[in-house]
């Protein structure tokens, strides 16, 4: 192998420029070349190609975004678009491709794969949600941002004696929310993956008032419903006034932490060893402490289960 | 004067705490005691107050929030309201009453001044929109936490080439919106002192689009409208897609930056002296790089006006 | 058992009050009443004990430092200052001890268990040097802390063409520069697990120069030598002008992160389940993503090893 | 005028990026172009210029550090160095400078003045030294980076019961020290200002350890002793043991606060103003909250004085 091609895809996550500097130190470290491919496959179809050196990669692993931008694509998910990608593989010499991303970007990477042009997958994306990884990139530091949103949110529901719902992201995992939750000390966490039980929460918000309790924060993840009518619900059941925040995409910024570089640094070198190996169809994954690989199709088809003995924790810390 | 007293009301702003300290601080220094009242006007009204020593502000110059709490009070805005704070005052033998809050609670000071008992009002609002002083206590806190939201946007923003309406708060000023819109490098910002051009920003969109920006945020002042509104009127004008952001009561909160750690603590300071002096009915400032002082009136008549010399900049530069 | 104890111990660590509000909460949850122990094991000889209530720990997850102290205590070391230590666990009804701290720490607790007072270990150090677990409270924390102090020197190193050395804490334990120095894309790393190699660590700083490279950062763990000392070494050996920076006590402080909180909650309420569970002269860690315990003795007898294929990383990858 | 140079010089200030940008664009709006001077004065004189369009300050605002990088330059002191540059100007079609940095700075850009090529200064420094202007770039930045230092060692400190001596930046003026040791909540200050009172300042630190204070902090200024000194000078006279952090670079690094990059945006704006408006010698400044222009000698040639009331208010608080 001479030349390898890596690309960002999907939602961006805090650390995909750390995955891309580490793929392409670690390839040149072993004298290969490498492609950077700009606004994910939708690039590669258009050849938005260009050769990254020491120097491309320079001063930008602590910068959050991706240097190679992002974008949806679906002309990717038919074969034409596969072909014409491949097409442009060939003409810059490409022989092998990282690609950073959620788990939906992984099923472009398999066809292409399953064409010859071997893939591997690095798992990027705050939501923590693939299957057969322990971590993704992007979720420590996007769970930083929470826990920071709700230490400056309690300083004013303190003040003022309020409850606030907080809405942060995650449309089918609740990690961000629960780990955040459990971090930022909240009294309640709603989570896809446990149905919520109203009248508890009606119950702590009460035992909590009657104990002097200054605020009641409840973190709701966006995948159950939106903050605004989890409000709602709470003033047409129990005419109880609540606060809104609905955090959005400041969750998905940010200078990435420092686990979260070392995770992008380990993964995006991995990947490149694996393709030097003639490996493709594989992602890349944090498992029982260990750098794993694994096939994408159990990433794709597997499901992401959160910890939910975290969501029994939170339950008997919040009392 | 033996002992004065000391509230915070109005909505919270960071820095408060440090306010208290100095209040606290200097008026011992002086061999006055001081007597916190809790929850604002309120709590005054209910004889929720208690002496205050060095060790009860210990360790909260740096924390977001107030230790005194605040609330809204309806009550205190009544003859009747007015006259059991004082009997509580009397009772407790308060005889000056630092109020730290917005110039909405300087009515209730002036009020308490003119039965004869004095009080000093110092200026804690993140909205910068309190007349007769160029700096309130919380503004530049809330400054940096809306730039570092900005900044956290831009990058994915900037990943995924969109554009991005931020919702800041102000209802009546927009200096939030101005001092983060030209120091977070926005293409647009819509604030509630001038009105908007809406082809003129439609134009700044597509001539940034030409030049080939990735992104371009738009900070609109809550006292305009709010964030959905406005990206509602750009799809229905010019079929522009747009992400909302509100940043909402995270704007609130937070460790006070060293600048508002310091104005608080030379207004607390300079309160306490005015007690001593005799004043009263009168309100802090910063003006022209000075402590002032002027009275309340100046502030609850007044007008804030904020610098539209940085409007137009902001403009310049976004070219 | 009816009522428990909980200290911190040796140096403190962002996380400790997090874990000790775990402590507090799950053992009211269980209905077990806890006393926290002010000073460490020096509190416990001179009983300094209080009881802890829900309120006791509010508002303090988010806190670095420990609330209840920590202090060094040589007489705790005597059987004497142990049976001390035992009179007063008697007196104030203390069936079982939670202690949080180092392994240094776990000696003492070990010595009360043999006395017939069971005590469970929880990590809390910044050097994450505690053999038998992956992670000790704090660590995450220190390393988020040095991360942003190279990053904000890299800005002025860029700025300035300069080499910088940058001492970080880590007496036996080269982890936290480990680490950091993979996460801040330091050129060269320096720690007590590997003998440095000089003549390597010139030629890197050449072939970056020559490479055109604007800055060079080094990070020494403080268990190899001080930044002077190794300034001084470049300077004697290659006439290299360095600049030192020696980053010291702010690594112990700080809000923790998210995954620290996370951790001592885990951590906290795991210990109180193993001392309702009769468990004494146990520690608690994370191992493999998973919460496990193990004897004490293992902790101080064993060895903690860093991870050394990131040393090998960090090579590759700052070519 | 057609078009203008812009470079950095001396040591570089959070902000100087955004104060570029506001140059470069500003011109640009203004029809101008810019050419930026890589490396300051050196740069000047070796020709390392280039043109800067709109695209090349994008992203740039929140950046610490100078993307035109500054360095010292002797050869520039000198009448020959001048006459390299005034060459290289009018080689490049400069017919107008824009020099970010210190008073330092400013004698060169006065002898190209003199020379017939008009120079405005921009006040970029950390330091908050230069005489005629209440603020520089830089400041506010350096300012919070100092604040978030002792708001973390407080943390440890007090856990431990220590006293803290932090030493910052600052070598003539004691700006930094003063603003932070007010923010800080310090103990002491000692700054070059004013002669440090030994006797007085033991007698804090004991009434403070009799009252119960669980820590104690003293910010010393660079320009007057190092932090190790002072901290032998307690030891040999009052056998007080400290612990010691020298701050050191981080002080210069960081993305710069909404306030700095404000600062930097007016003040480029202005100098781009003043060009055009056939002006030189001048340098721009905040005075009175204005921002006002004044004859560069006046800035090296006068006296930067520190805010004394500050000094005696934070002794005052400090009981």
């Amino acid at each position: 192998m001479k030349r390898i091609g890596v690309l960002t895809s999907g939602g961006d996550a805090p650390g995909m420029n750390a995955a891309v500097r580490a793929v392409v130190r670690k390839a040149i470290y072993h004298d290969l070349e490498v492609m950077g491919i700009y606004n994910g496959y939708q690039g590669l179809i258009d050849g938005k190609i260009e050769q990254l050196d020491l120097g491309s990669v320079g001063d930008i692993i602590q910068r959050g975004g991706t240097k190679l931008y992002s974008a949806r694509c679906l002309e990717f998910k038919t074969e034409e678009g596969q072909l014409k990608a491949i097409e442009q593989m060939k003409k810059h010499g490409i022989e092998g491709l990282v690609v950073i991303g959620g788990d939906g970007s992984y099923r472009g990477a398999m066809a292409l794969t399953a064409k010859g042009f071997p893939c591997i997958g690095v798992p990027g994306t705050i939501d923590n949600d693939i299957p057969g990884t322990d971590y993704t990139i992007g979720f420590d530091t996007a769970l930083n941002t929470v826990i920071d949103a709700i230490d400056k949110i309690r300083d004013t529901a303190t003040s003022h004696e309020r409850t606030f719902i907080i809405e942060v992201m995650g449309r089918d995992a609740g990690d961000l929310a629960l780990w955040a939750g459990l971090a930022g000390g909240a009294e309640t966490i709603v989570i896809p993956e446990e149905p919520f039980d109203l009248p508890d929460i009606l119950a702590r918000l009460r035992s909590g008032h009657e104990r002097g309790k200054k605020h009641s924060i409840i973190i709701v993840s966006e995948g159950v419903m939106n903050a605004n009518e989890f409000s709602k619900l709470l003033k047409d059941h129990a005419n109880i006034e609540t606060k809104v925040s609905v955090l959005g995409h400041i969750q998905r910024g940010g200078s990435p932490t420092g686990r979260d570089r070392v995770l992008a640094s380990l993964f995006g070198a991995r990947a490149v060893e694996m393709l030097m190996e003639g490996q493709g169809g594989l992602a890349i994954g944090m498992r029982n402490h260990q750098v794993v690989d694994y096939s994408m199709t159990e990433a794709f088809d597997g499901k992401h289960i959160a910890d939910l003995s975290m969501y029994k924790l939170s339950k008997e810390l919040a009392i």
